[in-house]
């Protein structure tokens, strides 16, 4: 299988950490977003939403966006779990990241460090910031019940949510408020098989 | 099972829609988003991230997030189909809906039919427009090609995806272009059990 991605992006580590955990053999080729590589009429074929990462599978078939690319890499692995009400938590905490988390930490990120913060986007930038806590309390909220979002044991909901968390400094977020989140932070850093963002 | 929720909202519709077609009793809990009922303390209890729709089981557990609820509702019914690989398809279309069309197009729909179009929205409102033809373009590709978004039958991703799309002419979007997503929107309507937003 290919996968499409940028490492830089959260979105696209996502499938570089959930590849590695579990071994997953891939081709990972690089796709440079900020040279619009994204938007090629040869990329759009592959993907008329126009974004990575991207999962090519050996029969040609494509999948796009990182939590349903990880939840189909994880089928059937320990990441999932072999009930329907937390399957659904997965999810939850999956659509949460998409909504509520990326939109404020991601893009507030963006703006920071590949931007630079230009004094056209600083509104734009601050504006994020109220959003991007308000997500960091609800995961606190959790995490402070169980070592994981889902419960006792490592999901694809940690894999997703991490993606954005643990560079959340780089978007102006600090985390020491955050003990919970940061004790899980260390959890995951320290499974088999952890691969960093720069690696 | 409770469901907390506000007929008017797209995302709260999925879960009347999907349970209606499914015959799924439940006993419906009216929220009012505008009186802001979702950030009471009570609720915030329920869902800390403030948001409906909200499941609540029989035995007191919650699951919020409308696409992970209507997934969780149709477990093992025909509207989930049994491959992994097509219920990853379903998420795909999920996220695609919550990242690339809900910010669009239910936004658009929200400035303009429960705030008025107040002058100070105006500019977000126009800036709504190209995202959410975006999203409908990369719908009616897929539907040119099959009338589902999974492929030949109907899941969760074209409940989730009906949501917003049915009245996304209230949010300033002609459907006349898209006479895929109207063929679509056609068969959906005539579904047994069908039940629109305003009954």
């Amino acid at each position: 299988m290919k996968i499409y991605a940028d490492s830089q992006s959260g979105n696209c580590y996502k499938v570089k950490l959930l590849t590695s955990l579990l071994a997953i053999e891939h081709e990972w080729i690089n796709i440079d977003i900020l040279a619009n590589e994204t938007l090629t009429a040869s990329f759009l074929e592959k993907n008329p939403n126009g974004k990575i990462p991207l999962l090519e599978l050996d029969d040609g078939r494509f999948l796009s966006e990182s939590n349903a690319i990880i939840n189909y890499l994880a089928t059937d692995s320990l990441l999932i779990p072999n009930n329907s009400f937390d399957v659904a938590k997965i999810q939850q905490w999956q659509f949460f990241e998409q909504y509520s988390h990326e939109p404020f930490i991601a893009v507030a990120r963006f703006i920071a460090k590949y931007l630079g913060l230009p004094a056209d986007r600083k509104a734009d930038y601050e504006a994020k910031q109220a959003g991007g806590h308000k997500a960091l309390k609800v995961m606190e909220g959790q995490l402070q019940k169980t070592p994981y979002l889902v419960g006792n044991d490592l999901t694809t909901a940690d894999i997703s949510l991490y993606g954005y968390t643990h560079v959340a400094h780089e978007g102006g977020f600090d985390l020491s408020e955050y003990p919970a989140i940061q004790q899980w932070i260390n959890n995951i850093q320290a499974l088999p098989n952890y691969v960093s963002m720069e690696s």
